[in-house]
């Protein structure tokens, strides 16, 4: 079989099985595998560095399926190129349990790179893997041992590009000059409602070229391989700039009614189309999930390509370690995930007397971190000076060299997000990123992604609640601490005084199975008798005893600027002769995940007289005062003001929180279970 | 004086006014109103109609400051064109209830368009106000009756630009050819975190015009007042692209050391800088909030223009009711906010047997309103055949004519709820907006500043749940709920059938105070006895009982999908000899808002053996089922598979509700308050 003849075999065999698997789950999205398989395959074909029996090789190029509705692709892909995805994988497409769900899932399946389908959101990842790959170029490589040194490569739709989060990371990466960031854009001009000319008529190739990327354009996807060969291998030769490459292609290739438009898109073509198709690409119609042997005994030919490359890698990286055994031995930790010993051993504390803004002493504990791992690095959406997240002496990322520490991501705090989702997806970087608590709102379809995918992110969200004052509602977070306690796997810590922010960092650090949610104070909160001691083993519990260890008549629960408050109308109860326990509970999740032993030591169940305080949301709180308890937030939004005529105006005042204890204690304890005739 | 040095007076009373509040609060953002100021009263002078007697003027151009940090430049031009704001409101800017918050709030003061500050969200609403005028236009206007034709304006800023969701409305207000839009882009080439360069260097203009914008630029924009004159003269005159005019200015101009840098940017100059910029300007440096009298009659002006403008427009109106009295009836009740007579008498009732998704009958019910309230429009983010909220024949929305009332918004979720904002805000359009519920994440910063504002918008979010099957849980919203129940004034609300699906949109359409959101299915779900009769009240008052009226010994609480299987399980208790009770509970926040007669009515308190079950988080939901209840619900994210597998995987079945409840009866019983010694 001639050379063109089997390519477009391999490609036929990529577009069949992906038609199979979606009429075989009655499920799926078989428009785009069709129209983009020749892109994929030239790309993966001729270009892709990678090796199918190491999925995890850190040199690897990476590819990114952004537009994740095309699973099928991806699956095809891997499977033809020998991951570990079988053929019973791809029959058992969308089904319970199976390697092959919906979506791509990046923890699900060997050799997907990034979980995708919310759109804009892979285009984004491939920005944050294309940083990554600089950053640890510039934190390993040394003259004459480059041992990072690969591509990045996302393929794109029109959907990705018409959402923002693409957009930010788009000028971002172009600010930055990623000269190995590649998009193969399949621009098949329709989208789920009909011809994206519905909603998108722009010059997507000129914005790009705004943005700063070198762009080239392919007419003839549909067959043309050697024009998309021609435009990657032009696109990897631009080392000053990302490339797009616009590649038009025809949605549904071969169906023979649906070809084209919106009905190829999102539903199975039913079974006369898919027919149709496959006579169109000389297929027989009557079998299915056929997989001829030259294209499979092709495309497997990646296997061995892959084998050797990786050797030749590790070859290269012996010689490294001969070099800079020390460099080396970084990669190899920091690709672990593991910290490097005494990583926490400079961590600040602070004396009863002091007092600090938690986002100040976090940024003091997240500095001696850093000066400990090299690889940990992170950056603020245009609020560095206010987050306090600069790693001093760190210096300003550069995107064409790696060097630099600090990452000015610009007021683009979504693209923020999916980059540091791209940082863990790459390995080897532990990324943080700043900005304000508020505009988490910005960046949470990417902190969820991050929570589906386990990825240990840390947020550091400042300016946590109405105490940031004057700015105002727009900028006062009041519902967010729930909204995102609600998120699976997400941690949010939010610590009451500057021993509790250096404890918050060590957790953060130390969590590996999750992204971790740094909240914190503008302003200054004095250091609180007992966190000097305590903080470390109880921010790590979730939850601990600050003041109040005995008997007590009432349980004050507070997290964050309430601590403080907390432990004021403590002592007041105690003038009037009420013993009030206070709990400090900087992280929900952590004490929930605590032996039921401990959480009764913290929180005994014969105390009923409980009261949270919490510059928030009530919602939600029942959980830990229960049924009798009380909760002193904020069921509004804020107000514009100094932030101590806002806590006074609010209620967060030693006064009321004493008042509201005094207030439940007789009826607490006559309807206490303690007196339940048991 | 001469024109020129009134101008510059005027200007210089502007940046002293600004530079004055923001030191007098300590606190604030005083670089741009010193850069811009020249832009914006060019603006406000010699171009912007607009009546500040009569703030509310429907045909009033807009003004929106999408840099909202910049308010005290906003509320100088409002205190000084006759707005009724006050110099001691100047003065009392960013303290407790004044009307002059850190950043505008379109509730609090009037002349205030929009709610801004979190960036890029002012420059979307601008193009939403752009859209209303014209769908407004296409409404009302007759031949030679054209009572809607006014212009929209913006004052954006590098990070507004930054932001994905302006990068979105950009696009969609090109594609749409919004030829009233104007934005005027202070490019001061600076961020909070320094120069802009840091992390900003395309080429904004070029993007713009990929977009399909209009695109002038003014160099000297701290000076240059006739270029900017021209300039907006020139992108009037564009009646068929919208227009950004890049002007280039000096943050803090006139400060001796700060001006051109980041510190003027986001904190009060100091007492040394403002004296020095007040000598500048050739001001008396001790003096502060001075107000010179040219200046102020200068800029008076407004008002008595204002004044005879807003008459021509009424004479112009009365000419137009005689021409086509219905059509300005029309326009009044539009505007009033008030639903016509009988804007409910067509929709849709289904009966027990019948079967349809929330989705489906939701888009009924829609329809069914739409036929009666023109004014009601509305748009999906590419999903309008899965959302089911097409207004059947209703055509494409057309942004020259404003023709259509289909929105297609693209694939750009966070700048459709902007939009919507915008759409409110200028007013005489209600909208309506659609997307999977899972990327309602997409447009939460917007569906916050509704909430904010309180302002009426209807989210149509569909797919709500695990229950939308294969796409999997990239898909699946499950903390959704919980997290959006958590935001203040925002109604979420989750239908449990195609009776309460339509009861729903009823709810939605009568509340005035602020957003609703409708949670609906993809799955078909079966009519359920007692929804034909009780789902009109009982979804309006947030929760009802649907069976089990008498005595009960639990109470199963559903939503949603989930009601069906508690009306199931009821079945299979009653079998077992236990009464229970099935409270339909399709929104929280209506239900908190009843009396306690009627909570009580609905969920005893003698009875605590309560499971509610929603297919989303437990989270929050031991308000309502109480220490001694339970929750069935997924703590965890979803899966690709088909949803009835889904749902029975993780318990979502008539059994399993039945044998939690078994399982609590003995000990809710033995525990309960019935029994307590009282």
């Amino acid at each position: 079989m001639d050379e063109r003849a089997l390519d477009e075999l391999c490609i036929n065999t990529l577009r069949t099985l992906a038609m199979d698997a979606v009429q075989h789950a009655n499920s799926g999205h078989p428009g785009l595998p069709m129209g983009a398989a020749p892109m994929a395959y030239v790309l993966w074909q001729r270009h892709l560095r990678h090796d199918p029996t190491d999925p995890s090789w850190i040199d690897r190029d990476r590819f990114v399926l952004s537009a994740g509705h095309g699973s099928m692709l991806l699956y095809a892909l891997l499977h033809l190129s020998g991951y570990d995805l079988s053929l019973a994988d791809l029959r058992a497409f969308r089904q319970w349990d199976s390697k092959t769900p919906g979506h791509p899932e990046a923890f699900m399946t060997p050799g997907v790179e990034a979980t995708t389908g919310p759109l804009g959101q892979g285009a984004a990842n491939a920005v944050g893997m294309a940083m990554a790959e600089r950053a640890l170029a510039n934190l390993i490589n040394r003259p004459g041992h480059p041992l990072i040194d690969h591509f990045t490569y996302a393929l794109v739709s029109d959907g990705d590009l018409m959402e923002g989060v693409a957009a930010e990371a788009g000028s971002l990466a172009g600010h930055l000059g990623l000269g190995k960031l590649i998009y193969l854009y399949d621009a098949n001009d329709v989208t789920l409602d009909g011809p994206a000319s519905l909603a998108f008529s722009e010059d997507v190739g000129k914005r790009y070229e705004a943005y700063g990327w070198h762009v080239q354009k392919v007419d003839g996807g549909d067959t043309d391989l050697s024009a998309i060969d021609a435009a990657i291998t032009e696109a990897k030769n631009r080392a000053d700039a990302p490339s797009l490459i616009i590649v038009h292609t025809t949605i549904g290739f071969g169906a023979p009614t649906l070809a084209g438009t919106s009905k190829s898109h999102g539903s199975p073509l039913g079974e006369a189309e898919v027919a149709g198709a496959k006579r169109a690409y000389g297929w027989d119609p009557d079998r299915t999930f056929e997989i001829p042997v030259a294209a499979r005994e092709h495309m497997a030919a990646a296997v061995a390509k892959g084998a050797s490359a990786r050797e030749a890698w590790l070859a290269r990286a012996e010689a490294a370690r001969a070099n800079d055994p020390e460099a080396v031995g970084t990669l190899e930790l920091a690709i672990s995930g593991k910290l490097p010993a005494g990583w926490d051993g400079d961590l600040p504390r602070w004396q009863v007397g002091d007092s600090v803004a938690t986002r100040s002493a976090a940024g003091k504990a997240q500095n001696a971190i850093c000066a400990r791992i090299p690889w940990l690095i992170g950056g603020d959406a245009d609020l560095g000076g206010s987050t306090k997240t600069v790693i001093t002496g760190g210096g300003t990322f550069d995107g064409r060299t790696g060097a630099g520490r600090n990452i000015h991501f610009g007021v683009r705090e979504h693209a923020m997000g999916a980059i540091a989702n791209g940082f863990d997806y790459h390995g080897g970087i532990r990324p943080f990123v700043a900005t304000f608590f508020c505009f988490s709102d910005y960046m949470r379809p990417s902190v969820r992604l991050a929570a589906l995918n386990r990825q240990p992110i840390i947020y550091v969200w400042t300016h946590d609640s109405v105490g940031l004052g004057e700015d105002g509602p727009t900028h006062q977070p009041v519902e967010h601490l729930m909204s995102l306690r609600a998120m699976p796997n997400l941690w949010v810590v939010r610590p009451g005084d500057g021993n509790e922010a250096a404890a918050a960092w060590r957790l953060a650090m130390a969590r590996t199975d999750g992204p971790t949610a740094l909240i914190l104070s503008r302003q200054d909160l004095p250091i609180l008798e007992g966190t000097g001691e305590g903080a470390n083993d109880g921010v790590a519990r979730g939850a601990y005893v600050v003041a109040g260890n005995g008997r007590a008549d009432a349980i004050l629960i507070a997290t964050g600027s309430e601590l403080c408050v907390a432990m004021a109308a403590r002592e007041r109860l105690g003038e009037a002769g009420i013993s009030a326990r206070v709990v400090s509970m900087p992280c929900w999740e952590a004490f929930a995940a605590q032996d039921a032993d401990y959480r009764e030591s913290v929180l005994p169940s014969s105390v009923r007289a409980r009261v949270a305080i919490e510059a928030g949301v009530t919602f939600g709180w029942q959980r830990w005062v229960g049924e009798r308890g009380r909760v002193i937030g904020i069921d509004h939004f804020g107000a514009s003001a100094p932030a101590p005529v806002i806590f006074e105006k609010l209620g967060f005042t030693a006064e009321n929180l004493a008042s509201q204890v005094r207030a439940l204690l007789p009826a607490a304890a006559l309807l206490g279970d303690t007196q339940l005739p048991l």
